[in-house]
């Protein structure tokens, strides 16, 4: 199928359910209103050993960033170091003190990261019915700031797709369900809890480095959770704040129903407010998991400040 | 006194106390190493209420944003959005989803952030004794990178040195020590145990928008804790993981007894480990704190995995 | 006046003539089409002694860049240099040579440049009547390319009206018509000939490192050619191809009859395809034409060849 | 051959001649002092039909910019344009004037550009015994600020080696001298006379798109003059200011006789000053000459003038 013979996504999701207006009409943070006092502190019961995880994965990294198409990866560069203070061209702190300093240029989409409300959309309209000319030169609604402000704190359940179906990454285009994540969770021995953070693992984001940028980017179709109906329902109905997976969109690339690209984007993000974070590292963390069989935790991460981001950078950790 | 006229920080800091090699000849963490499982069930015993805060100040603010003389802000500009679409010049995507995306041009040091313990050093050694060539072209020690993969978790406590002293913000170049910590510590009702992250509000950080950029950088001398043997042995018995203000450098900025810039950089980072966490935002968790007596947390921060770098912007969490 | 009691710029220029379509549907370098091979010609025999000047202000200078505001300058970092081989951390190439490398981030408009007839427009048209929704995302129509494809070269002349009116540099919103400029001419004994790159010398550029950035942008109204009918005309008639000038923006910033911004952009670059150079330094030039008596010159200027930008720094050369 | 067993290139060059003291112990621009005004006088008696060629390839190509490997092509974005106030979030400008703006982050060496005299040295030293460590930071000697303040401005000719050899490109590794440059010279009735600017066209750059950057890049080893003494000799008596060719390096990349990389730079750049313009289009002049049978031009260049800088972009300008 080519891009004009594929349904439109307003059609397809037109008896969608929507959260707009729950939360207040100035509302920019969607499900995670969710996470209230009662969902910390749940979340807190599940610290049991101490142990901790962070998730995201490196940037600038030498090895390469695996990143949707288009998009460029984090460029870092020292802008002062000891070989200037070598060769004298280093400024004159009075002690003797020296140091390093560096910037980088980075795509706020370009590595693990949290993605704005207002990050996408169709039909002119964002979540919670913000205009999309809202999104133009800045986000001035729905921007990632309410969320950074905000912070995404409660109790985290890892799903390990990739393990339950044996493999050490599910395939290209390989899709599971909402009862897919229920059957792994049973043999997993956890629940899915009302209001959890959704952390699932496919295992594919590691096949970048295992096989190489060129075989990760052919014919580019991620694994994923796959749009329906009953899935949207599902999330709806457990509350779910948070979206949390090891690849670079969430979903399944392409839908294989109707050839549409990302529809979970919309029917979760932008019509029911769940905050999506994509492209984490869930493989150490899945170890752990499986090796002590508790798979769930407190799950904290709060993306940057940035004013007017479609998302931020973020590095989430995790406290079992 | 200019530079060459003060003393170096070598003969200051030559008995200081150093846990070089304390944790190994490859360690590139520090006293991050206290914050063993222990610390951080002791942090989350300190959950009460489910109530969360965020750290960082604004990215990108078009108020402007406080940072290092030299540094320059935070840039972010949309590359796609709304308005490209609406002109008919974004991609086609099957479905009909649109999406905003941007980048950012960002000091790593520039905003609220994280240091890498070898991002200031003395005398061509880092901290753990690694050559301060190690930080030419990028940090192949000590960097940013470890810090982030660990993350900062344990218990944390506020001292709100502006409160205890009846001001907004203490002035350019005030002092304190740590016998003003334990002061403020005992009129707060709170200890500050061994291992605590010690979170320090100066109120100056706000200063920069309350006053004016220029009134801010103004015979730039910022308030903060002051270097003294005693200070550095105490942090040392104390074995303070982090140091978390809400100044640029964490530290008075010209050492009135020597003329040193920035001595506690070098005897608390370089020579101790201690990870700096630097223009952090702590005028609400102050408040919080003020109003319902509860002054220790659970503090959780995890700078981005910065491959190589001098530190990295961070949004910390406090859960009370 | 405030921008809401302006009138339309549209209403201003409604009878303003215009060459669209003078040099087919799809030219998109505009007035540099009068300069034919003739036209280079007869600038190369303005070519008598062989002294060579070079018209561009510095960039990434510590002294600072003048620009439009809201811009920033150009920031440049070092990304190898000595100090990184003198650390060991340079790259080992066969023979040990050794070398320096750099980064910029540059705003196209954001030091001596050229513009893209693409750059300003009004009522969704630009020069030539292509639809503004061409400048969406990446300039697909009038962008710098085919300018700088094409180069900007013919015979020059330069009319100095600070000189003509005796002063170092004109004053903020201080103005001149194209009758001024013909009195100037006939002053310093020289024809402005059709076809000629008009270059104008206020002296104002140099203001921003005399007197400070602070004053510089103080009620910031440049001085410049203000919009009349008959200038327009006048430009039209001589077929001017190309305005270059020591200011920012190449005439008075409000024009004093209308509160209009910038009217001449519209007059002269989107109606009648003038291109306009900014941000020259013109005051050696200036030195020399006055010792020696002749104004007029090889104009050589081909700015960088940005595919879809709205603009290119350049650094023209002229010889006299 | 490795790097370790490759002979060192100043034991290479240890009798190769050397301007340095020549024009003053501050010279930083070498043997572009060999273009005086009687050299541009004579540059200009070759403008005879007043054709122009402009010699960049294109920035930030959506089909690719042919760079040194390691370094990143320019990136361009739009931060302004039509998009934003169709969406409302342009700025109101008194008049309805509406503009596009943007930004670019560029390697300085990464498109067709001007190497500074500092840019490459050997055993500490640049160009005029500068010491290496003037390089640390930004550039202090020998930048390329004082290029772009005096420009490239004399007689220049094109010698056609692909066309000699009858190849649309020399092959990988292909060599050619001096005495082949002559040899081309005479079969195209032009003569390389003293202080020529030496336009070389290898029809290598052009390889990129046609055939991609695989084949580009793989085995790295372009075309280009070999270092010999003699040839080293002939340029410094024939005063050759500077050397501009259609590759990325100006010489072959791995010298075949040593196993060192790019000698010339340092035998012609570093101890005779000699400019280096790199990554140049020569195609479509080439074809015009051939045409016609005038090899022979003015060549007029200026870079930019970037404080500090390494080298910097450039868009040189041939007239005929």
């Amino acid at each position: 199928m080519n891009a004009s013979e594929v349904m439109h996504i307003g059609e397809l999701l037109k008896n969608s359910p929507r959260n707009w207006g729950k939360w207040g009409d100035d509302d920019e943070v969607g499900a995670l209103n969710y996470l209230d006092t009662a969902e910390v502190l749940r979340g807190a019961t599940a610290i049991r050993s101490g142990k901790t995880f962070t998730l995201a994965i490196p940037m600038a990294n030498p090895a390469g960033d695996p990143l949707w198409p288009g998009r460029q990866p984090a460029s870092r560069y020292n802008v002062l170091d000891r070989g200037d203070f070598a060769a004298g061209a280093g400024p004159a702190i009075p002690g003797g003190n020296e140091y390093a300093d560096d910037i980088m240029v980075i795509y706020n989409q370009g590595s693990s990261q949290v993605d704005a409300l207002g990050h996408v959309w169709y039909d002119n309209e964002l979540y919670n019915g913000y205009p999309a000319e809202t999104t133009a030169h800045t986000l001035t609604k729905a921007s990632i700031l309410p969320i950074a402000e905000r912070g995404i704190v409660g109790r985290g359940v890892l799903i390990d797709m990739a393990r339950h179906r044996g493999k050490a990454s599910l395939a290209k285009g390989e899709t599971f369900t909402h009862d897919d994540l229920l059957a792994a969770a049973e043999a997993q021995g956890v629940e899915i809890s009302p209001r959890s953070i959704l952390v699932i693992r496919t295992g594919f984001i590691g096949s970048f480095w295992r096989e190489g940028a060129a075989e990760f980017y052919r014919d580019f179709n991620e694994p994923g959770l796959v749009y329906s109906p009953e899935l949207v329902e599902w999330f709806q109905r457990m509350e779910i704040p948070a979206l949390v997976t090891d690849t670079i969109a969430n979903e399944v690339t392409v839908d294989p129903n109707t050839g549409i690209s990302l529809p979970l984007h919309s029917a979760l993000m932008r019509n029911l407010g769940v905050t999506f974070s994509e492209i984490m590292s869930l493989d150490g963390l899945a170890e752990d998991c499986a090796a002590d069989g508790q798979w769930e935790f407190l799950y904290v991460a709060a993306p940057l400040k940035v004013f007017g981001g479609t998302g931020s950078p973020v590095n989430p950790v995790v406290i079992k």
